[in-house]
């Protein structure tokens, strides 16, 4: 079986963000790991073509019912006309979650895979609070792509 | 078409969060609405409860398989099978959100119902930080469980 | 809890078949059931019909995003977003199945609920075969409207 | 991207219909198609083992929360926690879909792969019937897995 991390982040990725994905599909795809997201475009199409740029599986998990809707860097194709829902199938595929910038489905995503108990590693993205902006645990940052990859692997399985 | 109304908390409640969301589902339903949730306990239950206390109608979207898990004051139980992914069908259901408590499922939920573009509003929840605990917007904060339901229904559809 | 009865058949019916279907929901609403079924149009707007002629509870699981997309005559509305995948839901919730006609969606729904174990009617509808057209059981015929909700209720839960 | 053909059939599989499944898997992958399927055991086992043993691609959409369910040769692990819903995915994946054998399960994943206008092959697998055992057409009979193979690619997309 091929070992998968999960990489989520937006449709639209600001020039750094797409540029720290694309590191972080290359670093992944050299440690052995595929690449699972959903497929389409921003962070989704950079971490692919970061990954493939050095040989490794890309895997996308799409909203629609068309495989066209695709980034040209998918290998595997899933779609799965589930709109949002499909969300929890991204995170559960991955043995472990980075998430780069991102909106709200990205939040979710983070938000389902905590719940799964998967290790999240956020590059610029969300953090969690409560009670008047007090950080809580949950999400473990990361400063560079590099550290990104390597504290979500540390641990995965 | 009966009007429904997301409610969204854990399955574990503080005494608080228990009044509070048995409050809600008195307060939704005097207002006519029925109350859509995921069906189990703490929150879940509370809401329910007041609701049906009041003559409300109350909808449970359950993780499993079977209506068996649905809490007592459940009138109508649709058991999924899908897990977590059902989330995504709680606040789809509801014209607008209210989160009491909750953990990462909740968040889930806000999350999920923040990119559906839906009205959220948040009772001791959680809330919404970017770069070192700055709040961003989205979720609308509340002071009660009257001012819960004010806010949430004021723009209904 | 509101015993459920799943009604599944297409979105274009026949004058006949949409007769049957208001029949079935008259003579389950009688009988104390709500009705569940897809929410549109032809067999579920005949069977939602029925069952509010007498006051009965329709609940209608959409394959799209919107409740509008519901018939006129479903009382509670969830929009899933998940297209043809929202099919399992619909015969999940349903102590026992009644199919009128139907199509291929409906097959698919006659096939997830015989997986499930849920005793399934079938009035002018599929029938299961293998081996160059030789049936095989599983689906329970039903001569009338009459006969398929007596049928489909007899062993309810 | 990785073309993909879908296969389906029972989790248990009799000896003729693991073999056919297997030659079903080699043929597909000589052609340069990975497989996508439940991933769990009989034809979904015996299908990946065959194309694995040509250097082809598994792909396996599996029903609950964990990739440990997967068969041994599945490379892509989804777990989707979905349950029997993850079975519109697994014929949404492919460009054609191949049915070998097969109960319940298999019946509602043709259903579901006609309903999205896909081609559907069946090797002993089920037939359509309606007024009484007369064939409607839908599913095109095969006679055996190269058969299968050449009637499912020929017209992908």
């Amino acid at each position: 079986m091929i070992r998968l991390l999960s990489v989520i982040g937006g449709s639209e990725a600001s020039e750094e963000e797409y540029r720290m994905a694309e590191e972080v599909g290359r670093l992944a795809a050299r440690r052995g790991y595929g690449i699972v997201c959903g497929g389409r475009g921003g962070v989704m199409e950079a971490v692919c073509r970061g990954a493939k740029s050095v040989g490794g599986l890309t895997v996308g998990i799409l909203p629609g019912h068309t495989p066209n809707e695709a980034n040209p860097w998918v290998d595997v194709a899933i779609p799965t006309g589930m709109g949002e829902a499909r969300n929890a199938l991204v995170v559960s595929a991955g043995e472990a979650v980075i998430a780069i910038g991102g909106e709200y489905g990205t939040l979710s995503e983070i938000a389902l895979a905590l719940k799964m108990g998967k290790k999240v590693v956020g590059l610029r993205s969300w953090e969690l609070c409560k009670n008047g902006g007090k950080l809580v645990g949950g999400i473990t940052k990361a400063d560079s792509p590099r550290d990104a990859v390597a504290l979500a692997l540390e641990e995965a399985r």
